[in-house]
C-alpha cells in the first residue's frame, strides 16, 4: 500500500480561508480563535501542500492601514521565503461587507460597483507581486432574491463590463494572470448569476477577451444544483477553460457543506480525479473547504491533511482502474472508445447514411454492459482487485 | 376582469404529445386511449390555440410503412388548414425506441449514431413540408449513468458533429430553420449532456455556424436543478438564444412533473411572463406539459384551456405591475434602473476610478427596498391592488 | 377589495429574532444595527401584530448579569403592557454558543447536555412568568456531519430523557405550558435528528408524558426536503399535535431561507392558510422570517406587514374558494368528500367485500377531475373569478 | 482480501421485479425481454441469494385465470423447493393498473378501496402459504398532485382504517406475518402520503395494533427528500420498527433511480451495513433495484451480483473499522460513547443541575475530533488501512 504523502509535485494548494475558517455560521458564533497567515503558511507546508491562495481581506483586514498591510504581506512572503510555498492564485472578497449586499460588478448601486472594482485591482497588484498566475472571481453576491429587484440582462452587461475592463488592466499592466470564474447557484443570494459552470461558459463568449477568462469549478456548488461535476468538468475541458478546480464536498442540494474533499459523494470524487488525471489537467489541485466547525485546531491540520490523503488514494485507484486489463475488455465491451470515431467517415456526406444496412430491431437487443463497468470502478475505489 | 380567451395573435401552440399523453409513468400503464392528431388538431383550435409541435413518432408510428406515412401526414395538413392552425416547431423522438437506450448522436454504438442522423433527416423534411421554422432537440438519451459509460469530451464532439452536419443540411436544402437545443439535467439518464440552459449556451459557441443554434429552455427542467428559470431565460436572451420555450410547471427538483403552465412555482410563472413580454420574445408560448395521469379526457381539455388562462392571466397581471406608478416609484427607490448605466462613463478609463470619493461605510447603510418592492410584484399577481 | 388590515384576533405573532435579525450570513457581516427588543414591541404592535415571541438570548445578552437581566424583562414587560401584546411562545438559543457545537441535549459532552438543560429550564420560568403557553424546542444543533460521531440511538436516547426532565419539570411547577418541537433536516449541522414533522412525530410517542408534547413546524424546513407542508401539517392535525407553527417562505431544496410568509412557494402558502383556517386551528399564526439582507428598517417593517397581508389575502381567497357552488361541485365531482365515507359500512366485515361487483376495467376509465379543481383553485387565488 | 462470495446465512433477498424489470421508463419502451419467474429463482439461487419477494402481479399477471395462476404458483414453489430459496416478503401491486390512479387504500373513490382491500387480502393468503413473515405495503399512489384534491386528513382515516382491517385478518387467520410500511416522498404522486420514515412511525402509533405494523425503508426513497438513510433507519431501530429493508442506490433528489445496491452515496452505504451489523438486525437484505435500461440479461445478473459483492465488502470493512483500536480510541477522543450515559445520574433530579460547576468558555474550546473520526472510516471503506 502506497503511503499517500503529499508532495510539492502534487500541486495541492489551499485558501488561507479555508484553515483560517472561524466556524461562524448562520446560527452560531466562531468556535475556533484567528489562525495567523503565517502560521497557515508554516503547518501547509509541513503536511506537504505547494501552494495558498487568499482573498484580500484575508491576509490584510479590511481598512486596514497602508503599514499594517505592508507589514502583514511582508510577513506573508517571508513564510512563502521559508517554507518554499507559492501563491498560485488569488481573489477578492466582495461578499463580506454589507456594503456589496446587493453585489459589487452587478450592485444596482453604481458607485458600489465602481467601488467592487477599485478594491480588486489594489489586490490584482499584490496578486500579481505574489505571482498568482489566476485570479479567482467568486461572484457570491451577484445575484438576486427577487425577479423584481434585478435586470438580468443589465446585469450581464455590467459584468461583462467589469471583466472587460479587468482583462484589459491586466493586459496593460503586462501580468501574466487569467480570470477564473466560478459558478455557484445560490447562497447567500436567493439566486446567483452565472450558477452552473455552463452558464459561466456561455458567458464568457460575450466578452472582449474570451481567452483570458476560464473557470473555476467547485465540486460543492455543481452538486447544489444536483448536477454531475465530473460531466461539468469534462465540458469544460472540452472547451479549454478549466482554468483551476475547487475541491471539496457536499452532499447534495442543501447548505454549502465544504466538506473536505473525499467526503460526502465519495463516487464522484473518485472519478474526478480519474478525469483530472487522465485529460493532463495541469493546474493547482485547490481545497476550497471548511474544517467543521466541531472542531480545535487538531481537527483543522487532519481535515486538511485528509484532503490531499484522499486525493492521492484516488489518484492511485483511478489509475489502477485504467492499467487493469480486465477494465480495458470492460471499456471495449461497452464501446467506450467507439465515441471517438467520427459517426461519419473522412468523405462520406449525410448522403451516405442512406446506404446503411442497419437493423434498429437487433442493434436494440445489445447490452452496454455498464453495470459490470462501474462495478469494477468501485471495486477499485475499493482496493478490492 | 378581462375574460383570458386566447386568440391566434398570442402565439400559443402546444406538443402533439401533450394533450396526447396517455398516462404511463414508471408505476402504471396508460389510463387514456389513444388520440387522433387530428382530433387533437380541431380541439386545440377550438380552444384558441395558434400552433401545434409534433415528434415524428407522434404523427407516425415508429416502422410505419410509406402508406400509412403518407395518409396520416394527409389527414393532419387537412386538419391545419381546415382550422387554420400552423406548425411552428417539429422535433424527433430520439428517446422511445430501445435502440436508443444508450442516446442517439452520442450513443457509445456508431451505427446507432448514423441510424439518429437518418430519422432526423427524415423528419426534418417533413418539418419543412409542413412550414416549422424551429426544429428542437431534446437530447434525452444523451448521457450516462456511470463516468466509466461516457468519455464526455468525445460525446460533445459527436454532438457537435451532429449539429454541424445538421446544420449544413438545413444550409444546403434551403429550409428556412433553426435548431433548438433543449437542456434537462437527468431523467431519463442519471446525467444528461448539456444539463441547464447555460452548459448549452457554452456548447453553441463551438459549433461551425453557432447563429443557427439556439435554445428551448423548459420551466420544469431548469427547476429540477432548483435553479431561476427566470434568471436562466435572461441570459438566453441576453445572448440572442432564446429560440423557443416550453412552458409548464415542477414543485423542485424530484421527477419531471410536466404541470400544466401556471401550476407548481406561481411565483416564477407570472415573472416568466413578464420577462417574454417586457423583452419583446415574438416566439411561440409552447406548453409543454401533461395532463394528470388521473385525468379523462375532459381534464386533458381542462388543462390545456387552464395552460392559456393562466399565461393571459399573468400578462394582464405583469402589465399592470409595470404600469403602475407606485411600481414604478419602487423600481427607482431600489436602483433598478440604474445598473443599465455603464459602471465607466464614455471617456473614462480605470484610472479615473481613483478619484472616487466613495464612503463605503456609509454607503453600506442604504437599504434596497426590494422587500416592498417583491411585495408590490405579489399584490399584484393577486389581483389585490 | 377587503384592506387586509390585521388585528388582534388574527393572532399573528413574530419571533423577537425575527424583525431583530441583522443580516449576518455566512458569507457576511451585518448590515443592521441592533433592534431593541422594546422598540420591536412597539413597531409590531402599531402594525396590528398580536403576539411576540424571543429566545433567552434575544431579550437577554448572553452571560449578562441579573441587574441587566432584570432590567431588560421589565422593560420588556412594561413594553407589553404598553401595547397589549402578548408572549404565546417562547424559546432557548441552545445553538449560538460554540459550547453547543455538538448540540445541546444530545451532545456528546455531558457537562454540555447538563448545562443545556439549566439554560433552557432559566427560560422556562421566564417563559411562565410572561405567560407563554407554547415552549418551543429547534434542536438545530442536534444531528452530525458523520455518521461515525453520532450513536443515533443513544441521542435519541438522552433527547428522549431531556424532554421528559422538562415535562415533569413543568408538570411540578404547575406551568401551563406545552413544549412543540420544531423539526429541520439540515443547517447548520450536516443533518439534525427529528429532521421532518413525521420524525418528531414518531418521537413523541416514545415520551413519557406524550399528550404535553406537540410540533411547531416551519414552511421552509419542510420545503428544505421537498416535502409539502400541507400534507406534513395535515398529519399533524391529524395527531392532535398542531400546538404552533412557523409561516415563512422558500425556494425548495437549498439554504434555509426564511423569506417573509407568502413569498417562495405562493401556492403551497395558499392552500396552507386553506387547511389552517377550514381545520379550525386556533393556536398562533407565527411569522418566523428574515427580513432580506439588503434592507434597511423600512424593509424590515414593510416585510413584516406583508408577512400579515399575505395571510389575510390567502384566507380570504381561501374562503371564496370553499365558497363557491362551482368549487363544490368540482369537489363532488372529484368525490373528495366520498373518502369521508368509512371503505366497509357498520357492520360490514372484510368478508363483505367478496360479495362486491366491481368492473374494474370501468371503474379505471373515471376522470377525477382535478386539473380542473385545482385550477379553480389558481383563479380563487389570483382572484380571477 | 475475502472472497465475498454470498452464502444463504447473509440473508439476501431481491424482488422478483428487480431482476424481472424489463427497462421502460418514462420517455422509453422495454429494452428487455419478460423473465420467467422460476428462471429468476434459479439464477438468484446460483448467485448466492437466500430470498425471492414478489408482487401478485409479478408472479401472476393481473387478471389471470384460475388455472393459469395454479400453475404459475406451482411452477413457483417447485423451483423455490428446488433451489432452496425461501420467500421472506411479499406485496400487493396498487399501482400499475390505471384503476388504482388516485390511490389505493385512500382512493376518493371507495369501491376502489374496497377493490384494494380484495386483491391484498388474496396475495396475503398467497403470502402465508409461501411462508413469508412480512408483507409490505408501498403505498406509491396514496398521494395528490393538488392539495384541493385530498382531504388528506380524511385520507389518514383510510389509510388507518384498511390498515386496522388487514392486522385483524392476519390474526384472525393465524398467520405469521408482520406488515411493513414503505414510504417515499414523491414519483409516482406529485407527494405521496407518509412520505418519510418518519411520518410511517408517527402514523402507525394510531392504529389499532401498531405492534404488527413496522417499517421498510428504502435507501433510495429517503435520499430523494435529502434525508440521511443512517439517521432515519437508526430512529426506526430505535422504535423497534425496522421489518425489512430495501437496498439500493440513489444520487439526491431526483426521479427514483433504484441503482444497484453500493452505487450512488458510496459513503452512507458504508455506514448503513455498519448500523446493520452493530445493531444486530436480523431481518432480510433486501434489493429493491432497477439494473440499468441499457443492460441486457448479462448486466441484469452482474447488478444482481454487485449488490451482495457490495454488502459483503461494506461489512468486513466496517467490522474492520470497528475492531481497529486506533478508531476504538478515535471514538472515545469525540466522546461518542458518552451519549449513552444518562445526563442525570440514577437519584438526580433538575435540582442536582444547580450544583454543576460548569465553564461554559472553557467547555466551548474542546474539540471533537470528528474529521480525523470520519477519515478513519473513509479509510476503512478504501482499504487503506
Amino acid at each position: 500500500m502506497a503511503d499517500y504523502t503529499p508532495r510539492p509535485e502534487d500541486r495541492f494548494s489551499f485558501g488561507l480561508w479555508t484553515v483560517g475558517w472561524r466556524g461562524a455560521d448562520p446560527f452560531g458564533a466562531p468556535t475556533r480563535e484567528p489562525l495567523e497567515a503565517t502560521e497557515a503558511v508554516e503547518r501547509l507546508a509541513e503536511l506537504g501542500a505547494w501552494g495558498i491562495s487568499f482573498h484580500d481581506d484575508d491576509l490584510i483586514p479590511f481598512g486596514a492601514a497602508d503599514a499594517e498591510r505592508d507589514q502583514r504581506v511582508t510577513a506573508f512572503r517571508k513564510a512563502l521565503d521559508a517554507t518554499g510555498l507559492c501563491v498560485p492564485m488569488a481573489t477578492t472578497n466582495l461578499f463580506t461587507h454589507p456594503v456589496f449586499k446587493d453585489g459589487a460588478f452587478t450592485s444596482n448601486d453604481r458607485d458600489v460597483r465602481r467601488y467592487a472594482l477599485r478594491k480588486t485591482l489594489r489586490n490584482l497588484d499584490l496578486a500579481a507581486q505574489l505571482g498568482a498566475s489566476t485570479y479567482v472571481l467568486w461572484g457570491g453576491r451577484e445575484g438576486a432574491e427577487s425577479p423584481a429587484a434585478k435586470d438580468v440582462g443589465a446585469a450581464l452587461d455590467r459584468y461583462a463590463e467589469a471583466l472587460n475592463l479587468l482583462c484589459g488592466y491586466v493586459r496593460e499592466q503586462g501580468y501574466d494572470i487569467r480570470f477564473a470564474l466560478e459558478p455557484k447557484p445560490n447562497e447567500p443570494r436567493g439566486d446567483i448569476l452565472l450558477p452552473t459552470i455552463g452558464h459561466a461558459l456561455g458567458f464568457i463568449t460575450q466578452l472582449e477577451e474570451p481567452a483570458r477568462v476560464g473557470l473555476n469549478p467547485e465540486v460543492g456548488h455543481e452538486q447544489m444544483a444536483g448536477l454531475s461535476m465530473v460531466h461539468g468538468v469534462a465540458q469544460a475541458l472540452w472547451q479549454d477553460k478549466l482554468f483551476h478546480i475547487d475541491l471539496n464536498g457536499q452532499n447534495g442540494p442543501r447548505y454549502d457543506q465544504d466538506l473536505r474533499f473525499g467526503n460526502g459523494d465519495v463516487k464522484t470524487a473518485f472519478f474526478l480525479v480519474d478525469l483530472l488525471e487522465t485529460q493532463g489537467y495541469t493546474g493547482p489541485r485547490h481545497f476550497d473547504f471548511k474544517p467543521a466547525r466541531t472542531e480545535d485546531y487538531s481537527g483543522v491540520w487532519a481535515s486538511a491533511q485528509a484532503c490531499m490523503r484522499n486525493y492521492l488514494i484516488f489518484r492511485e485507484r483511478a489509475s489502477a482502474f485504467r492499467a487493469d486489463p480486465e477494465v480495458q475488455e470492460a471499456l471495449r465491451a461497452s464501446r467506450v472508445d467507439d465515441l471517438r470515431i467520427p459517426t461519419l467517415d473522412a468523405g462520406e456526406t449525410l448522403a451516405s447514411l442512406a446506404g446503411d444496412d442497419f437493423d434498429v430491431e437487433q442493434a436494440a437487443l445489445r447490452g452496454m454492459h455498464y453495470e459490470r463497468l462501474d462495478q469494477l470502478a468501485l471495486d477499485h475505489l475499493f482496493g478490492t482487485r
